[in-house]
């Protein structure tokens, strides 16, 4: 059986139904600038995104930390396809449930990063 | 000179311009559920309320700091009246750099309020 191109049921992680998704959850999700700009490059890629692909300031683990809390708060779906954990935005599910909310977050954090933002360069990040 | 219908300069509390704002302490002040319902009431009331008229389920102190950082991170602006401390929402300044949050938090907070909630009731409170 191929690894490329087939997802493996068996190491997908769990993930929130639609209907469980709460605010309290999204905006502790979206408070940290890390997590908020995961979903900024989710929502500007124009495809899934993995892992280690991600611009951002911090180190493999805290990133994996980060990814785990958006999955768990219902913001990105995560699967496998080969050896790659790849991420997806749940937009329209999320728009469904808070409309308009996500646009106007991740249209802010544009616009934020734009005027200088929050967050550190990753190049100049310390050992 | 009379108390009322006239603010009080000396006892205006400080307010950061609005082109200091950022979106950090907006998502900062706005994911504590009490600060939220703080917002949803304002935006709901057709008036500006004074701090001691708001249905929260915490003590007066912990009211008091729930202003302060509302108040710091530019979403509110406080002014008394006579010895009332009153409260306004910034929402047009807010929407103005960042179009369309105030209002997708909002609604999405009443939408979470109608479903249950995430605030205790202000009369269960333990003493």
């Amino acid at each position: 059986m191929s690894y490329y191109g087939f997802m493996d049921a068996d190491r997908i992680p769990e993930h929130p139904d639609a209907q469980t998704i709460t605010l309290q959850q999204v905006l502790e999700a979206l408070v940290d600038p890390v997590r908020r700009s995961i979903v900024t490059q989710l929502c500007d890629a124009p495809i899934d995104i993995k892992c280690g692909a991600f611009d951002l300031p911090v180190s493999k683990s805290t990133a994996t930390h980060h990814f785990r809390i958006l999955r768990e708060a219902g913001l990105i779906r995560q699967y496998y396809l080969g050896t790659s954990r790849m991420n997806a935005l749940r937009s329209d599910e999320i728009d469904e449930i808070f409309p308009g909310l996500l646009d106007a977050i991740v249209s802010a954090d544009r616009e934020s990063a734009r005027k200088g933002g929050v967050l550190p360069k990753a190049a100049s990040a310390a050992g």
